[in-house]
């Protein structure tokens, strides 16, 4: 039972750990898209983050690890659920593909879960036709399970663009590795991990620029960290993280209004 | 009840909202403090952040609203314990002002809450200390409510060091402005506030310079935001929100550790 029962603000829940540096960009992306100036004008966020019960999504769907992370998803959603959460968002693009998805959608049916799960990959879709409505070509950056997941490939083909996307090598020397490299990867160096990518984020931007890419979809939240940019030599960036973050706060802003209506 | 009972780790809680950013920034300190390169090695941590919820601490510490944002403080650290936090943190230094922190303890000790609730104001000190033996002089740019509450001043002179604090009118006009303004202010500007505020941020470095402080603590968590180096003018700055982050980070992996090891 939550102790604020009596507040009739719709709650913004967020699945983090995936890594834990998405989820708190997430929620920072959520109090910048905010229009406020004083701390009480901001949404309601619960963020958790455990990292270790969630086993890599990129990794399951490689066929590396045997247990889906939708399960341990579906937990935290749930945990969300009960702190009083009603409109929630995954800060991870693989957890999106159709093999964890399915299965997280299907348990929070099963489990009777009231909660609206925004989807990411939907979202930053929307975002871009909305911002940027003269864009046909669009390149895929992405770890190598939201790439071969082809989750991203296939919204975007069925929304009449066209999808610029390397062959399988390139994904995993270059992009794939940018995230996941042990040593000069994102995921090891959240801090500093810019300098040290630079020359795979140059190979990745110069792929897309030479296959007329004219944005490129950051479909893995920790590219963000190295893309930070709205353009990068001429192509327009989309953050995933950022779509999501908008979609969040639209949903929570509208449903504050109607609930403050219906109260008056 | 968690659904996450038969995890031994010790989950992180923060008390965000006090700004929305400030709990952000704190859980982004917080993986960056942690030795890690795969996301499952990160810590587990929630984030609350009801801003809607907590009055004002400035304004009730300066008596223009009555709550005290105690009660409502206690509410959320109540629903981070039910979450499965133990170890908790309050991003915000305000609320460690006697008479906000003195009537949270007595709440949480009325209600028999568990958690270990880490002190900001005293962490800070305490990485001063540990980090720059060699300081005595120390600056201080906080709230006009933590400037009135004395509560670094006290904790620092116990300490044996020399506090350099302007008068109330440099106070209130430039070191309280830049983050309140409702204009040009950090609060009301989140993601470009440096360059808003930075005539004010000058004039502060300036006089903690010409009465010779060695280090400025960054007693506000919004000013993590404009000062960012860990020096300015050749005087240390010692941010609050990294060193909460660093205790938590310290405290609970400590406690991990030594759940490791009786369950081994």
């Amino acid at each position: 039972m939550s102790a604020f029962k009596s507040y009739n603000e719709p709650v913004i829940g967020i699945v983090g750990g995936m890594g834990p540096q998405a989820g708190v960009m997430l929620c920072n992306q959520i109090v910048s898209c905010t229009d406020a100036y004083l701390d009480q004008q901001h949404l309601p966020v619960i963020l958790m983050s455990f990292p270790e019960r969630i086993a890599d999504r990129t990794a399951f769907l490689e066929g590396y690890v045997k247990t889906n992370p939708a399960y341990q998803i579906v937990k935290v959603i749930q945990q969300l659920e009960r702190a009083g959460a009603s409109i929630v968002g995954m800060a991870c693009n693989t957890s999106h593909a159709g093999p964890i998805l399915d299965v997280i959608l299907e348990e929070l049916d099963v489990r009777g879960s009231n909660v609206k799960l925004l989807n990411m990959p939907a979202e930053t879709c929307h975002y871009l036709s909305y911002n940027h409505p003269e864009i046909k070509r669009v390149g895929l950056m992405a770890t190598n399970g939201t790439y071969r997941s082809g989750v991203y490939e296939t919204l975007l083909r069925k929304n009449g663009y066209v999808v610029v996307q390397p062959d399988l090598s390139f994904q995993e020397e270059v992009i794939h590795r940018m995230i996941y490299d042990p040593i000069i990867g994102i995921k090891a160096n959240p801090d500093n991990s810019a300098e040290r990518v630079k020359h795979l984020t140059e190979k990745a931007l110069c792929f897309f620029r030479n296959n007329d890419a004219q944005a490129i979809i950051l479909g893995c939240t920790e590219l963000s960290l190295v893309l930070t940019d709205s353009e990068a030599e001429g192509m327009v960036i989309v953050d995933s993280t950022k779509a999501l973050a908008k979609a969040l706060v639209n949903e929570a802003t509208y449903a504050r209004n109607i609930r403050k209506k219906l109260l008056i």
